[in-house]
């Protein structure tokens, strides 16, 4: 039964660990899927309970059995979060990954809340809602997964670029946000330059709330030159991803044969030829060629 | 008179049936075209009066006569409404299809107002607004209805990614919603989680209402960050649907045939001829050719 | 002098009619260019004097030399007004041209403001700035001539899918205004179904004044929905345009030839024969074929 | 030691002029590098003492200590720039370049502010910002630098597109906020026209602060157009740069080279040989070959 290895590396003997890992990592089988569609609506059902718990009326009159599903939920996640613990050789890897420490996160908040009450229960919340994140996983749609990896991919790839446009943004904002200040000053709610800076950012993305606005001349002139930068800039993120993501799907131009003579690439898709050495690049294909 | 055909199928005679089918549901005979065109004019009507019947003044000056276009359009309804029904042999089909059920939502909230009146009255206007999206049929515009048809090609074929992305959009508002809850509090105007991500929505989309903005320096800071964001990612729908338009726009004007004789690729559809060796492309198709 | 041509067409001789000409329509010699860009002053003078005066304190302290300014201007729009009709064959072509009319409506203002002051005074100012439009002409930089006609052609080419896309959001803000208006109701603002539909378009295409906001859940509700919709349907009318420019810009891949011998075009860029008749399409480049 | 040379270009003897070039202008060496990087953080100190310091209640609590750091900031600037005049064999070319007058405006305004004290002062903070832009050339990150390349030359090709569409765009709104003014008037805020100008870009750019609203049918009626105009031509830039970025991207890959022995074009930019018939594409260039 206790086999060096088990001792090693998990909390439970082999066998069980082994079906404990199926159960809660895998959603192939059965046991497996059932446990991630359980978990999806837990994570869902806590999320709703502490949405509606911040809404007064509905505290007032549904506190309590608020309060009871969010004590059944939190059960519930612990026992998951020691089950991911105890069913993996090396349970200090999950510990310590990004969503160990989001699970953690998302089940001591209620203990804490339980010993100091008051503030600290506020804080579960969002931890909780970080959560919801893990549902893409549990879906295991192959479909969307793969849209949502085309996504991704197309994002990270325009990442340097975008890097590059937000920082160039970011120090127009911080040059106008100032010149704003300068010009408006208090007196127009521009209290502060950090404050300006807010403003020229609300202003530069077209999200206006209008809790400040420009009363002068020349500030509503430079309000003018900011709203007409943004409305323009954002053809820049815009055109990034967009030429990624039709460089991705396009059909690329070039073909991924290799020159069986020089081994030269990404030759033109009707070549015949390799552009680099001059030698047939599929004699099979094109026997009565020269 | 009675054929076993019509008594199963329809509440008509053949002849009549087939007569009033042709005048509503047919749009190339003089009379069907006419029709569509006088119900086109009814819909915008009764839309009009409606809406201008909640405009305090005018309902104060004109209230009976809008009134009664009103139960006018509502009898002209009811009657289109009889006749569909009478003009199919399978009618149960029209009464449960989708322009079935608006139809008949939009013509008995008049009589259900009759008698129950007040708020029951007020429903029948969206339902009855819905009507106007017939027009496109009724038009039969060809080549807006092929643009259209167009549009909503390159729509459905990005609706995976837009759906992952829009999930992802609404996992990142909760998340950022309970975040600035905690961080702003009922006293900015955050009351509850709900709100608070309501609000989150309301500037990741760049609208902004101003309704309820953030006070503390944190606040504003993490809403900076939403600001950038929705800035920013509008990029994602935008490619994804100008990729789809460009990949639509392109490709189709070239074929996937191979010549039987060179194996050159691409043809323009219409080809009958080789671009490349002259030779008869789909010989099957061309028997008479050369 | 007198010609039955020129008696005819126009109001001036020949000659001076022919020289006026020059002047008034032509850039390409020098004192048609300096009409031109003295035209081009007046027209930039008369709508900074018009803007001035409706800023009250500018009003007060220089209110008489905006309206002597006005009058000089309108005097040298009457004297441009009747050469530019003078120095035509067939003036009522002008007269009743586009431009013309706006001519027209540029200078009697100021007229009619005389005899009946007050209220009709104002309306000069829009018809005046409408002028403006004529500077691409005046300017005559072909490379910006050239830029701005390519603008126009790609929003031409995309005008029909535009009208469509439109024309749905019309019928969806119709439809979505209703239910606002049903939903909130005259308390939170949405005093009528118009006023309903305003503030649909105006969340809709995410500029949110903020004006008026939903109050109710349920408005809320539908108002993210709605927001969601503008913030991802931005993404037709982008990705039209976009689609439009590539495809314009884009070496095209079909050229422009004609097969010399049935006249079939659009061929592919790489054809040697015609994809119709297989004939050689330009023997004079491919002679060693076949 | 002093060469002819010397005594005209500089202020500083040749040896220790050079010595000090490299370690301001260049950021290759170490000490050059670890300048760079001290002068980056000593610039992002300035920006953030003087925002701090407009922030009230820190200004009460640490204005002190701010103002310490602000002359101990202004102290290396004065060095920094005095170092950068007597490194240079011809400094005049630094003092009018665009960093030099940058350079000069961030250092003066301190002393001009210990003269003239109070609104002066203020004066200082948006010019000290703008050196922020310095920190590209400083962090010399390749990647990213060419990625900035990248963007700007995109954005450098659709300029003059750019240009008539930015005038255009002010055409419409010199226009429609002319009639704005006249529909609405001074009692909805509309209280000149420039104002209202202001106001149609405000929501024209989707921006819409809500500061200004229309309040006559008519007035919304037109600010709909507006919104709708805006939330469509959104499509301009962004098609515009989109496109650019997508012919940036993909054509270059392929010359404009033609195939002196059977003319096949399009070939990839390092190819040597044909893809068609395999023969020299450009015999001068490559005379070793075959």
């Amino acid at each position: 039964m206790d086999t060096p290895q088990s001792t090693k590396g998990g909390l439970l003997p082999e066998k069980q660990r082994d079906r404990l890992h199926t159960i809660i990592y895998e959603a192939d089988t059965p046991l497996g899927k059932t446990f991630d569609i359980i978990l999806l609506f837990v994570i869902l059902l806590s999320i709703v309970a502490i949405m509606l718990e911040t809404v007064a009326p509905i505290r007032v009159k549904y506190g309590y059995a608020l309060g009871v599903i969010e004590w059944v939920v939190t059960i519930f996640f612990t026992i998951e979060y020691i089950g991911r613990i105890a069913s993996l050789r090396q349970p200090l890897k999950y510990i310590f990954s990004f969503y160990g420490i989001i699970d953690l996160l998302a089940t001591i908040p209620m203990y804490v809340g339980f010993i100091f009450p008051g503030y600290g229960y506020r804080f579960l919340i969002s931890i909780r809602a970080i959560r919801l994140l893990r549902v893409f996983r549990i879906l295991k749609l192959t479909h969307f997964v793969g849209a949502g990896n085309q996504l991704t991919a197309a994002l990270k790839k325009s990442r340097e670029k975008i890097a590059v446009f937000l920082f160039s943004v970011m120090v127009i904002c911080i040059i106008l946000g100032t010149l704003m200040y300068m010009v408006e000053g208090p007196e127009s709610g521009f209290t502060s330059i950090p404050t300006s800076i807010y403003w020229t950012i609300v202003t530069l993305t077209t999200v206006g709330f209008g809790d400040i606005t420009p009363l002068t001349p020349l500030g509503q002139f430079i309000s003018v030159i900011i709203m007409i930068m943004g409305y323009g800039i954002i053809a820049v993120p815009t055109g990034l991803v967009t030429a990624q993501f039709i460089n991705n799907a396009a059909p690329p131009q070039l073909n991924t044969q290799a020159c069986p003579n020089c081994g030269a690439q990404q030759h033109r898709d009707d070549a015949k030829f390799c552009y680099k050495c001059g030698s047939l690049i599929n004699p099979d294909k094109t026997q009565n060629a020269k």
